[in-house]
């Protein structure tokens, strides 16, 4: 992944903040493992999101989509987002599985700082054209 | 399914208004099929919710399930909610797809009404349970 | 459910064994549950179908899906499958989950019965139909 | 992406090809978008694949994925695989979506080749691991 600045900005650090708060309320039965997801909307909004499972496993819902799906039902537009964190309790930081980043390439501008962290502080930040490299998108389907 | 009362309560067609209104924010750019959800917590609280789509279909997210996950988000406990109004502009009522049926199952209690309407005011009223007969649940996995 | 036969006939007891068989090539690490299943197309053709688990846990895909899909890819059409057997080790027999079922709706004819057994050879059969009452379906989506 | 060879080998040529004919059994009444993959073994056998719509979006199945499952549920095990071409009508190579990448990364060697192509014979090739930069695998559920 790209460069990484040496310090969190207050409002990315704070956002992270806010992952790790909404990570408590995941609902994880099978796995045990929980994740947190806080996003930034363009008037200074957050929308938490957590991992929410389910017996089936597929219809299991991460926390980065709880949050992005939430932040549209309240009328916020695709492409209007500054910026997402999302906490998981891993030896580095927590990375979107592909589900989710193929979610955030349709609701989010390309260049949206992605902050990847965990329980312990570490971090890395990314973009959302970084993590899903010549992406599928609404521009391939427009051919058929 | 079951017999339906010949009139919503006030609350139930509250909460079918409410699905209307989330309707509104449906993000559709490939079905153009917009659909509505709101489901009522324990505390009385409102939880909204509209379809989100994508490119790649498979990553769909469905009213139902956009309501579910952000009240969980917001730390409401599986088991706790008390109805959930769906509505799309369908010919009789919409009823919820299978992958929601199964999230309904996991957290919401068996026989939880839920509303379907469409937007002519058409709606019937069955259970979780009835929507999905015999479910796959967290009871079959404790075998493994 | 409905009623069930007192004995499985003999095309219907080979398909469950070919589930249980499908079974043992279940992709399960994360669970460990094993699910297989087998679908018998219109040309006495079978097709062997287990679960393949994810760490995202959400692109988990499930027996009966499997087998779906590779028929389809296989150039069976929509509509031509006559039965389908499933079997995981469970108490009673086993139930496809909500998304299969939603699977099954858009692929076979609402009378098919399905075969739902377990590893002790308890079954019971269903239909389509009745595992998914009032399903969402293409019918739906028509009037967008 | 990362540099291509001039010329398709014969072996990749040959997989791009059977891509373009699963392709045509493809199940898409919604999308019309027709994909097809191809998927090679360690034994040299190859694994059809095609997309399988549904009318409730998220139940999609594809091609990828397709071919990736039911080779799983013939008995081959993850990390056998050797390349998988995918094909479909795109202005230039289609590309997976963060789905079918997720499940490539969970099944496959982290530098197996991906051949992208289109309908008019364009083509690139990336890796499984170039294309989810820093995925989340099992490795991060271990400390769950």
């Amino acid at each position: 992944m790209t460069s990484n600045p040496t310090q969190l900005s207050p409002v990315w650090e704070q956002l992270r903040k806010q992952a790790v708060e909404a990570r408590s309320r995941a609902y994880v039965p099978y796995s045990n493992f929980q994740v947190g997801a806080a996003l930034l909307d363009g008037e200074g909004g957050v929308h938490y999101g957590c991992n929410v499972e389910n017996a089936a496993y597929g219809p299991t819902n991460c926390a980065e989509r709880t949050a992005l799906f939430r932040a549209i039902a309240d009328g916020h537009q695709a492409g209007s987002f500054e910026a997402i964190a999302v906490v998981g309790d891993t030896d580095g930081p927590i990375t979107p599985c592909g589900v989710c980043r193929q979610v955030l390439v349709e609701l989010c501008p390309p260049d949206m700082p992605v902050i990847m962290s965990n329980m312990k502080g570490d971090w890395r930040v990314s973009t959302v054209a970084e993590l899903l490299p010549g992406a599928f998108s609404s521009n391939d389907l427009t051919k058929a």
